[in-house]
């Protein structure tokens, strides 16, 4: 099987031609000016972007949480990815505490194996690190392709690691030739204000964002900076959102340390004056929603090139299962949907508003993932060799993102009637037409598991 | 004409395949795997990296300086940097003190037009700010395609622009879509270091390096970052060499600025302690070597994404004119010979130690100064319409750099008796061999002057 | 002669004791609960509090300023500052460009001896250094009891220095044990922005703020900083106004430096909303007023032991004078009168509404002043065998600040209206009572000029 | 009862005279020269520095630690720190997980009570904070006196709080008007490198340094100051060692914030260079002894105002019970004896080599413990109406410390052999010689606890 896509504009992190692109099989064979090859079937890409297919490596799907389930199945959240020309994303497994990660490994698998449209992997989440858990690191690196282990320092009793065992499983990864990634909010200081905000009675989703402070952020990104510095293990901060949380990491590059930070779309877009509506509990995420200058800060970021990576941290509940938390924002189930919408409002917000330049749209969105992650020069890019991850992109078609219109499994959009510029028209993924014209022509069972690469911090 | 440069590891700075490569004429036709297309000529890349020509954009060719000329012609020196893998060079317009920038152009071009072997553009350094030549800029950028404008801090009475010139001249350059870039020393405290130092017959080498101490770096970089920041004009600081300097920017970064970076081969890979040779005159440059722990620095910046290219500074001097100075440091003329070594040091000391990736390799060298002084997608990378300036490479050749065996007008080697891991076979200009088995096969006037686009600091 | 203060609450910035104080001559004699000496004069001081009197290390009177004089004579302006419980001020002489040191030293002296009501020293300001001046400097501090140096980096071509200048002065004035001061802003960015605002028609007071943006001085104290840390000069920077200028000095602690700050009276109490104000040119000084924030830090500064000293730059310029620049504000005469309020308004807003202790408000206003100019112990303190300078002072009292009621010879208040809580009733100099009841009844040339011991910037 | 102390050269943090000091009862009468009350003792201090009675903020005294007791008691330790002119010392009591504050007040006052030679008072070690602990702050700040709350950020499972609990405790203490300090050290990385050495068999003293790097001081003083920035809560780092930590106080500069720095005077003047040795164990301590570079650091600070303090930690084992670590660090009792020593090491090694001043001294060891502790104007200074806590000083004595020749009851020295300048010869404690010729006059249980007052960490 061999496509041929004419005449598009091909924009990579480092090039941006008139080109066509000759992909058999799975990867691309060609790209090249009027080329000459013969395809079993032609698309024209005229006046159209031509990029890598994005790579979301922050995303939850078919989570359980706090009693129930994030609502996107493997299914419907890859398969929106693709839609959104996200063609691979990265879940989380959660180690259960006292349990070991192969256990949680099989859990995960048992949900997801089969059951995936888009390509996918996984971050291994360390929730309790011991002596056997030491052992099993080796094992995910070489054998499973599952190179970066998360760790939380928030939810304690549930999913947090103490600083100890942290420095156990930095010196650990490090050895082994991962990465350890993090959730970095000062989980002590947030049960405090958590736990103060509802003895006051002070129960609305506002008090969601007034218990987890920019400094919860700030602190625990400084500490998880300084643990990596001294074991000299390479870190990456998950969905970082405040001036305070990258000042510490611009602080630590004076000691000529790396921290790999990545943000979500809706850090850069939205912010906390949302909490203040009635519906404001559709926002609730961990981290909030922060200020308007925590938004410069994080465009900046990108352009100093200390922002590596724009996720989703793709996490949604249905409006039902947010009311689990209508009379007290403690129960609300945390995450917002965003699988679909990063690449549109990206380009939309970023490129299409001068704040970031094309290139840079798909080295934070595609190339800087796969090259963190291990996934590189496979995926994250589009070279010969490459899979053929591939987005046809309208820059000139402008729409309205609601929930009528996206495929999450979610009954609301946190960006209804946000008028874009720009739109997914159609998605390859290893060489196969994956979407077009607003459909999806593969099935679950498509998306494959990517094992990834030994990495080391330095791309 | 056509090429076909056959089964090379065709490296970018966000793809690694291999791949053939296909050149019609002056561009890059196609890229692919077992490239159909018949050529004119066939170059067999098996087993080496084929990556873009370098950009080197900190270069003094033929240069009026200390009443002698820098020995390098445009001939001499651009020839030299394609058989060192550079295929693009720019040099530096002085302004003349109470002339007009227009005069210096074309002074400067009586030297260089017909005569590079490879292609090149200016930097126009501005040494004196006022009201007329307030109004030659827009015409630099608009019509001469330079848009880049140099500045010193230092050489008082020469080439130094003091505070309020530099203001006026951001506020201009920003206006018309150009950047400042600044040799950012404080020549002030230079010029009392120096009186000083021979005040007291302290004439040797060493006290070069005594005049300069990392401060005088620093401070200036510090006030540099200070001024662009408020007229918001997009700044660039060249030949960066110290922790000092570096933390400046770091700093500045905090207020959501982004400096661009420019370190120089020599300060990543050699240090200070050559100034107490008999022979230290042959490393007598402003700024001067640094130490280990500013090497460490660099190195670290650029894996940061902070230092965003490495140049040389070429700005080589034979023996006898370097002994003009032989009695008073004062009097050597400044800078040492580097533009056919930076490509090869970079890969041999970065690359092959693993201080750096491949790609990122080709991202300083070759990418970034293409984005950053508007000739991308042009050049700096292989893609297709781009420039075919290719560099095939040999990881595997082992050589030693000698005065014997370089191509600069120069009768010494700064890195005499250094083993190399890795050498530059054939190098293509335009999709002309220039460079193969060691032979130019280009005379002067191949190379052409590059018209460069506005710029503004995000790339 | 002798006197005895009785009962009233001694406070120094290390003691606070219900106490009497016996003087004898100019000296204290004893501090003791119920003392038994007889005295010739006893003043009943229940109930109030009894503190050293004031230093003020930055006034300028009768000087030669943009073609008029301050309007402060010596006399007037020492008698104003003991009404206000200053009873010593450190005064500028400003060396003229081209001659020398002696010169300057000459011409104050004409001016002032002889005319002085309260006690006094002078500044040296050098603003012309070369290998002349050098050889000065001894001079000055070993026999003229004159151990500081005033620098200004603005005003060129009339008091500016350059850094060439700077290190070389700092160098001297380090071995001879003495200090450098400095005026930090940066004035080759001011007079670019005082042109450019000319230029556009923008001639308000208001433009004479906004052409001294915070930058300026932020910029200006890093480098002094700079040199200062290169020298091991003891450096302080006079009147800083804002967060950038006291960052650079917090920013230089890292280095284990430490940077000795004055800030003024009114950058604690006032701001730059005043420049909109139809009679803004009352508030036009150098550096401007600035904004809330900054006098928050200002505070901060003070509490964190970083700002050691409360000034005034006195600086008084009667309406007719100020009305020179009516049409221009880069013709207004710099400067505010503060010399009588100074204690008064540090008392009210820093000690009555909490910012600081009253033991702090003794230390910054004067015994900070006395240890780093070298009169300590002698002046700054209530101590046995130091000057019987002594001030008695109702918290109780409150009153209103007018120009009808002070005593500088300016014809309006910088702080009309403000309603004060706590006012200096009685004065002692030298064991004199120079104030009590609103009356002066010490004369002119009843001030002496006070010889200054050699300083380290230790205190 | 009246004493005079005739002709010493008086010095405090704020003056320095040649004075006579006469006492009467417990307090300071009067000051002055040649005063003419008649005393029924005469003290001749003429040729001696009389200067304030030392307060050591930080000392342990017959504690419970591993199993066994600190060595003095408060008997020997109390009546030690006289001979060491140090009449004033602050204990801790350490609350036992689970039980109350007022029990260990009371378990600790049955050690204490009725068995101090010199004066005292306790830190609260809040060890558990929780609902109940809460309501026993307000007691303690209004009723015991006691108004400064110690925690631990280390020793988990013992006396370590975690963030969640200092939060809440900061919200108190802040509330009722008290300080909360801490020991500063990331306890959970300690227990990581201490096993972990353990398990390497690396036991000896070295490796309690290695197990406390600089590192996890540095972290945990940010996240001190961070909770303390967050809450507006004064806080104070006790014994705070490095530069990393202080850089941590000095960057919290930045955002206006104070946190007060105790430093010990082991930190100023030995170094981690005595681990190496075969009874490293003598100065096994939490936080080890540092660097340098560490002590440059901490003298630095000082004379920048941001360290406040110069304590002990003193906290003496007998060599025996050092012992019980002789084959593991980790069993090593901590703490070394230096409650005699800090005065006359801090005067020969400050104020003799010229690192600060006379007044610095003073102030950093007698008057800033008794402000921020709030024991001043009673304490910490020599005023009328203060206590006659008093030092009679002999700064031209030369003797060399040893075992043999101190009073703390332990069996070896950890100064043994080192020359000192400057001996304490007499100190009154309220107004009796405690001390003279080398002879203690007064017993146990003449030392009273002090009631301490409100702070709010404005000095």
């Amino acid at each position: 099987m061999s496509i041929l896509i004419k005449n598009g504009r091909v924009v990579t992190a480092d090039s941006d031609s008139i080109a066509d692109i000759f992909i058999e099989g799975e990867t691309v064979k060609a790209i090249g000016k009027d080329l000459p090859m013969q395809a079993d079937e032609i698309i024209d890409a005229s006046g159209k972007l031509v990029f890598p297919g994005g790579i979301d490596p922050h995303v939850h799907l078919d989570m359980p949480f706090m009693g129930t389930f994030s609502s996107d199945s493997y299914e419907t959240g890859t398969r929106a990815a693709l839609f959104g020309g996200t063609t691979m994303v990265i879940d989380f497994i959660l180690q259960k505490q006292g349990a070991s990660l192969a256990d949680a490994l099989k859990e995960w698998r048992s949900r997801s194996d089969n059951n995936c449209v888009g390509d996918y992997s996984f971050h291994m989440a360390v929730t309790d690190f011991n002596e056997d858990t030491r052992k099993e690191i080796k094992h995910f690196v070489e054998e499973e392709g599952i190179t970066s282990f998360k760790t939380f320092m928030a939810y304690k009793g549930a999913l947090m690691i103490d600083d100890r065992q942290m420095v156990g499983l930095m010196e650990e990864v490090k050895k082994q030739g991962g990465l350890v990634t993090v959730h970095a909010t000062n989980g002590d200081m947030i049960d405090y204000l958590i736990a103060k905000h509802r003895a006051e009675g002070k129960l609305s989703p506002l008090y969601h964002y007034l218990s987890q402070p920019e400094v919860t952020e700030a602190e625990a990104s400084e500490r998880f900076a300084d643990l990596a510095n001294y074991t000299g293990c390479p870190g990456y901060i998950v969905h970082l959102t405040c001036e305070g949380a990258l000042n510490a990491v611009r602080n630590a590059t004076r000691r000529n340390q790396n921290v790999l930070v990545e943000t979500c779309i809706q850090y850069l877009v939205i912010d906390a004056s949302l909490y203040e509506r009635e519906d404001g509990a559709k926002w609730v995420m961990s981290p909030p929603l922060r200020e308007k200058k925590d938004q410069e800060t994080l465009w900046a970021g990108i352009n100093q090139g200390l922002v590596k990576v724009v996720a989703t941290d793709h996490c949604p509940f249905k409006w039902e299962q947010k009311l689990m938390g209508k009379d007290d924002f403690s129960k609300i189930p945390n995450g917002h949907p965003a699988i679909e919408n990063r690449m549109e409002l990206l380009y939309s917000e970023g490129v299409n508003k001068g704040r970031i330049t094309l290139n840079k749209f798909v080295e934070v969105a595609c190339t800087n993932p796969a090259k963190i992650f291990g996934m590189f020069p496979r995926k994250g890019t589009i070279a010969v060799g490459s899979d053929a991850d591939i987005v046809i992109f309208d820059p000139a078609e402008k729409h309205t993102l609601s929930a009528k219109a996206h495929h999450m499994n979610v009954d609301y959009s946190a960006y209804e009637g946000w008028e874009i510029s720009g739109k997914v028209k159609t998605v390859l993924l290893r060489g196969k037409v994956a979407i077009n014209d607003g459909k999806c022509s593969v099935d679950k069972g498509f998306g494959k598991f990517i094992k990834r690469n030994k990495v080391n911090g330095i791309i």
